[in-house]
């Protein structure tokens, strides 16, 4: 009698998992990739810490293994890390100027950390929700940084095959919202406001182009509803 | 009368400092060439805690600002992290294999922390003691691997011009000794040792290299007079 191979194991995936619309996309969009993720959710002092919550409570409830990560950049002189800093409101949207809420290296940073954890556990892939909005603003979620931190990190480590898997990359706000909204995401639970107050600012980037994106499909946003 | 122009100010560096042999000949060399360094300790929760104070006694004895920035890598099967897992000890040195004190990707996540630093406080340098007897076991010390990041960093930040350097690249232990020496390092206030207890164990990969370089320059290793 032929031996039966046994079904061979899930892929396993890193998402790093900030709690927004963008990561939590990531994160379905990997289940229904038939990845077994891993999260890695950071606490790096940001005033929005609610998005730590809404990231922790979206892990529970996909029954995704998390890690957090508690580190700070003490450095940094960014309105998302010092509280004296104003987050800038009612800025025109999409300039392509690096914003105050920019985080010197942060993407730099949390993919460090993404393929350290993905060796560690053998898997192939680290996800995150970078996408075109974001790259007009910030440096770190340029194709071509993805591309060259690919290269860098797979030639420090024992494992070569590490890859970046950027779902969202080339799409825009609207079309990610859409995309989640086929999988199943519970926008309702996902934290996007910079300012981290007990409800959304609605002046913020954050809140700005999320509230645009819904509006655009013809929808209120759920997290505002209640 | 002509306008006097100021003098410039010192160029700045940012110095990866773990307080051993490496990495403070390599804050002394940064001195010698006339850098303002600001260090970076990492407290990844090593068993080798004795270097952490090494390093901060360092920098205050050369009075070196630092940042002390703590953060673990939970996930990681080294035993560097794991008391539970035995630091190799009499093996045969220098054989070019990966050894059980590799810790994943440590080295990109302590890049990454650099040059965000450097960004933050406009340093043109990130300066690290990587050199050839660490690069035959840990890949992340491997000058391909160092030139591909600082592609990469420089792709995802703000400022594109940040460079990495590593003085010791390309020597031998013998020979960053020597070049200490020549410095003025006060290596009797260093710590190697990986094993971490109150004195060095003699017998890990650490100890012996140290050992053996110190010895090979006709010399008793200062730290183990007292």
């Amino acid at each position: 009698m032929a031996v039966r191979r046994q079904p061979k194991g899930k892929k396993k995936a890193v998402i790093l998992l900030s709690g927004g619309i963008d990561s939590v996309t990531t994160l379905y969009f990997a289940k229904s990739q038939n990845y077994k993720s891993t999260a890695i959710i950071f606490d790096y002092g940001q005033r929005h810490r609610r998005e730590i919550d809404s990231a922790k409570y979206i892990a529970k409830l996909t029954k995704t293994d998390y890690y957090l990560i508690r580190s700070s950049f003490p450095w940094v002189n960014s309105s998302l890390t010092k509280n004296n800093l104003m987050v800038a409101k009612n800025r025109k949207l999409g300039q392509g100027v690096i914003p105050l809420t920019y985080v010197s290296g942060r993407n730099i940073i949390f993919l460090s950390y993404g393929f350290s954890l993905a060796e560690s556990i053998k898997a192939q892939s680290v996800f995150l929700g970078a996408h075109v909005q974001d790259y007009s603003g910030y440096p770190d979620c340029r194709p071509e940084f993805l591309n060259n931190f690919q290269t860098a990190a797979n030639s420090g480590m024992k494992s070569t095959k590490i890859r970046i898997v950027a779902p969202l990359i080339n799409k825009s706000k609207r079309e990610i919202i859409r995309m989640g909204l086929d999988l199943g995401v519970p926008f309702e639970k996902t934290w996007s406001c910079y300012v981290g107050e007990r409800r959304p600012c609605l002046r913020c980037d954050s809140c700005r182009f999320r509230i645009q994106a819904f509006t655009d499909l013809g929808m209120k946003d759920p997290a505002l509803k209640s």
